[in-house]
């Protein structure tokens, strides 16, 4: 990682506007380091010294153009967790020092009506993402990968300081992602959860679940996490391949009244949905780009339901962060250094990390 | 009809247990006239005299073998009202002489927790249906194609004597299969309800939508029953055929909070779920064979929710007849004799029925 990117405008920019980063060149280089220029703080910004930047899937596919293509060189990143150094003239929620966090959302209308019911991820007039996304005043949005960023004090989320800098960082999207849909369907004592997957999202989904006093169980394709289940809440875990978990799925039927679905490989849905009980829910947060084959009756009988989620609003985020810092709840991370971004996104297309990489921004 | 099919045992039936029916003899022959044995009247049994018993198109597929090779043969119908001339000893609910039907259950186990939660539809057990089902005593259920049935009261329904009974009985089937999705859904006032497709079931689920003061949107091939959609109290009524039918989907995105979709064809999924407002729900009741392609975007993506819906259980069959009284809410329908059977299953398959067929059982 020995190039620096210079981004149109930075040049002209002060000293503190122009941050180091790390950045996507082209959809197959590798991330190099960079420089970039962020706006200057605006009445109503908070400009945040970036101390820890978590690393999620979606920077991969966004990086790489795999959902759209990209404007290069882009910066991504949307789990991001600093300490304000700078605030507007008109900004009345933060103050310089506050330790602040950022998702996966810079910007919203903040007028229609899911702006109002803090469903921003909703927003009629389409919310403005950390990154890869045009901001209101025409610029691609750059993310959190970089030690600095500038960003409207209604997005800005305030991170409790009993919860560890580097580990809150992947609740921003990870975490809300999952609490989310916990919280829309009711998850709590007396409910059976299934989290299928435990990786980055699956794991945290465990601990939040467990945490609300859920009865949760993994089912993975393998039994290689089985303690990392027991241990994070889970009070069961349950291989889904080969013969053995043929079997599962025929003894598990009727079991759950919630199951969270982050894999994004298509299952056959029709047995995934007779794992729930009457009535219960089956929520795809994957999201895989094939279309998912059910049957009618899998949904009519018992009337099951299925549906899908993706992060949550900035209301909802708050209440997630100060979940978890009452509760006790933080993701499994891997502190990493700017420069092993790219051996990062290799670990993390094999599955090879436990739970999430969490980059340390003085680094950048 | 000129045969008689003098089923199994009923001959050596006194008179009161052997009575006149119309039954299927074989998947490819029309119904026939025949006398079948009904059960002598137990403890907890409620003996009907039949006065009226409509058609449902459940009843074709059963009496032609479509769904499941049936036992001939087999009486059809589970849209029964009567009235009560003959009750066991322990029965404590019904009089002689009271006016009462019969839906699409027989009898439920009564000790699961479905059955406790009065949603016997879901009977752990597994509910007797009406016609074609192994009872509890290992015969095959008979329907209500017939002049009389015996039903443990527990299942049988208090009609209200200001609803008409003809009118009456599809309100338990037809009735109780659109008003169990609209009440689990929360429809009232504010809501916006679209009901595709305006044969037997949508008929009825645009009068029960519209008493429940919601916003109502008929969604049908073509336009030549508006009249009757907005006669029926719906506010709109949209063609989906043709280039007009796509413009409509176009322009209808983002409409609905609730959507009943009573056809059974299979639709594209996407553009029906894209009309749902964000958090809306969408209801498969026609169910098709087919499986449901979907894009778990669409589900995810306003956290739209994809379900099904079947009939519903005892305590909601007498809600919707007590509602419908309340309202004046009354299927529209054509009574006919049992010699028209052969010909009303002809024109229920050419959707030449306007909008449901009831048997007078007085010619049976």
């Amino acid at each position: 990682m020995t190039q620096t990117t210079i981004l149109p405008g930075a040049d002209d920019l002060g000293a503190l506007d122009s941050v180091k980063a790390v950045a996507a060149v082209a959809a197959d280089a590798p991330l190099e380091a960079a420089t970039i220029a962020r706006r200057a703080v605006g009445p109503r910004d908070v400009r945040i010294a970036i101390e820890y930047s978590g690393i999620c899937h979606s920077d991969i596919h966004t990086a790489r153009s795999e959902w759209s293509q990209a404007t290069y060189p882009q910066v991504v990143g949307h789990e991001i967790v600093g300490r304000v150094d700078a605030i507007g003239s008109e900004v009345t929620r933060y103050a310089v020092g506050d330790r602040v966090g950022v998702g996966c959302m810079s910007n919203s209308c903040h007028e229609c009506s899911a702006c109002e019911a803090g469903q921003e991820q909703d927003c009629e007039n389409g919310p403005v993402m950390t990154y890869g996304s045009p901001d209101y005043d025409g610029t691609i949005t750059q993310g959190g990968y970089s030690a600095a960023t500038v960003i409207d004090e209604r997005m800005v989320l305030r991170i409790p300081e009993s919860l560890p800098a580097d580990a809150a960082a992947p609740l921003l999207c990870a975490g809300v992602t999952m609490f989310s849909p916990l919280r829309r369907w009711n998850v709590g004592p007396d409910t059976k959860v299934a989290i299928i997957g435990m990786g980055g999202l699956g794991h945290v989904g465990v601990k939040l679940a467990a945490a609300m006093g859920a009865e949760v169980t993994v089912l993975s394709q393998t039994t290689s996490k089985r303690e990392d289940s027991l241990r994070f809440g889970a009070a069961e875990h349950y291989a889904t391949s080969g013969d053995e978990g043929k079997q599962n799925l025929k003894d598990l039927r009727g079991s759950f009244d919630v199951i969270l679905n982050t894999v994004s490989a298509n299952l056959p849905m029709d047995k995934y949905l007779a794992l729930l009980r009457n009535r219960g829910v089956f929520v795809e947060i994957g999201l895989p780009i094939e279309k998912l084959d059910v049957s009618a009756f899998s949904l009519a009988n018992g009337r099951r339901v299925l549906t899908g989620s993706m992060i949550g609003g900035i209301p909802e985020t708050q209440e997630v962060l100060d979940f978890c810092a009452e509760h006790g709840v933080t993701p499994e991370i891997e502190v990493i250094s700017a420069s092993e971004v790219n051996s990062a996104y290799d670990r993390v297309m094999k599955s090879d990390v436990r739970y999430r990489f969490v980059i340390d921004a003085s680094t950048f």
